[in-house]
């Protein structure tokens, strides 16, 4: 089996996917981190719930349009804010 | 705060990354199930600690290049095969 030729030819796929989306996450960071930057100048909160909400509204239904589970979506956003207040908190706390 | 331009500006892109992410990941997911269908013809586990090990030492290589946290790009990965897994099990359980 580890020499089966569509498995292998699938899983050079999913590392090619992986690798463009940690480039892309990366990005992301880049961003946030400027935000938070922005946030602390202007002694605004870490987490802003009311943005999270429009955020997870439009990814489901960017997911549904996709064929990707919503769950799974808003599971991912939930996720990747974490991380991002995480970091925002540790700037606040400097 | 709620106008500031250079936040709403911020906001966008990163609005524009999730969606090209979420995208990305559908994507990701329609190969994993494909995966999940090969394993299951070939009754193999629907884990393969093996390849994620050699897919997070990978992935936190390419986030080092790319400036982002290895910490997070491997709780990322851990985070999606998680849910990889959850979908082959499900599809084993069938």
């Amino acid at each position: 089996m580890q020499q089966d030729p569509e498995l292998e030819a699938l899983r050079g796929s999913i590392d090619n996917l992986d690798a463009a989306i940690i480039n892309l996450l990366a990005e992301r960071f880049k961003i946030t981190q400027r935000v938070g930057l922005l946030k602390k100048e202007h002694g605004l909160a870490a987490a802003d719930p009311e943005r999270e909400e429009l955020q997870i509204a439009r990814l489901r239904r960017l997911a549904q349009e996709a064929n990707l589970d919503p769950e799974f979506a808003q599971k991912w956003l939930t996720f990747v804010v974490a991380e991002v207040v995480r970091h925002h908190q540790a700037l606040g706390a400097e």
